[in-house]
């Protein structure tokens, strides 16, 4: 399986460590029930008009507790991997906030959360993408289904990663065949006002951080103070975690 | 009503500047029709043991990009309010992360990103409280309500403010006499380990960047580079957005 999508990658003009971290993504995701980011995923990029294999993401400015980067025409998914391997060299003395412009698409927000924790540093990130989520109330799409992931390193080994999108489906679901479009609301029901809330907010959020238009991501990358996550493992007793396969 | 609530302050020691932040915040929350932020917190605030209205929140940790802050026995209202007024007065660069610890109650946190936005920065602030929600297949409460807030500046005058606390009701408003305690559980419904994740995710945020244990708040604080909320209010037409009364 991992071989094909290898293969399948490097017909697309991937380099082999590109192809290994977008598989490695893809598998993940499937892995952990996330089917809509994972391989019909690779079908989709052989779709998506205009890839350039050979785009390197750049950081484009830096100073103290932050940096903005730029996909620079590299897959979302493997600016987030260069981002992340940048923090996990060169951690923040306190904290720091990463901003990725033109950074599209970006796949399940957990796998590289859990990468920067699994690391031992706190993450926080979110996501921009296209429009699909309109007002409980109805009329146009205004904001991304827009995950919001937030990852934190555990002495036990095991962090926390929680991973939700605002959407009560995802369009990778849609593009899975696994949903329709018309499910494509903000979760919650009769709370969904929330859900829709918290989704132009982090659109905004994202928008407001970025200089050039575009999908973005805001990640914010912190050293721990404490280690709780043993101690709600404990209380939790035997209950499955965010995160937990 | 305000000169009512004023003396009652008055009456537990607040010095009036104090008092009037507070009353602000509780008549805010009633006029954004969050009466679990409101005026049931003054008579709640009367029952509340250890109280120092004396108190002074300080800055305990100071780095590019980073405070640390410590409520020091203060009203958590009056810790924010104190950071709040700290960043206007002096805005980060970029970006700055502030960690507020012992900082308990916080009200509507909506309350305290709006002040920031209308200062013409970019703010993303979460905060616990007492464990109320349990795992959506039952267990004992593991996480605060534990909201998200997240507000963005615009030059039309009018800050995007959303708010939303991962509760299907608040605490707030089983103080209010509002909603009973069983109906204190995740938002979502059939999706209600989406709201589940978040509120253990920033939880597990907090309470990994706090020094002293107990109760805090996070907050993100940055520089706009772009200015999108009319652009949103343009494409909503005469929806109401997040925080729009």
């Amino acid at each position: 399986m991992r071989e094909e999508i290898l293969q399948r990658l490097a017909g697309l003009g991937f380099l082999e460590a590109d192809a290994r971290t977008l598989a490695d993504h893809f598998l993940d995701a499937e892995a952990r029930g996330k089917r809509g980011h994972g391989l019909s995923r690779v079908e989709w990029l052989e779709t998506l008009p205009g890839i350039d294999p050979t785009a390197r993401p750049k950081k484009v400015a830096e100073a103290p507790g932050y940096e903005r980067w730029d996909g620079n025409g590299a897959l979302g998914y493997l600016t987030l991997a260069a981002i992340v391997e940048a923090q996990l060299a060169s951690p923040p003395a306190d904290a720091r906030l990463v901003v990725a412009q033109r950074c599209f698409p970006t796949g399940m927000l957990g796998h590289w959360a859990r990468k920067l924790a699994d690391g031992g540093l706190v993450a926080v990130l979110t996501a921009t993408s296209p429009p699909r989520l309109a007002h409980p109330e109805g009329g146009p799409v205004l904001a991304g289904t827009n995950p919001l992931a937030i990852a934190v390193p555990s002495s036990d080994g095991r962090p926390l990663v929680a991973d939700a999108s605002m959407g009560a489906v995802t369009y990778g679901d849609v593009i899975a065949g696994l949903a329709s479009e018309e499910e494509l609301v903000p979760f919650g029901g009769e709370h969904a006002h929330k859900a829709f809330a918290l989704a132009v907010g982090l659109q905004l959020l994202v928008d407001s951080l970025v200089v050039e238009p575009g999908y973005g991501t805001v990640l914010l990358v912190a050293r721990p103070e404490a280690d709780p996550v043993p101690a709600l493992r404990t209380r939790a007793g035997g209950l499955r975690l965010p995160g937990d396969r």
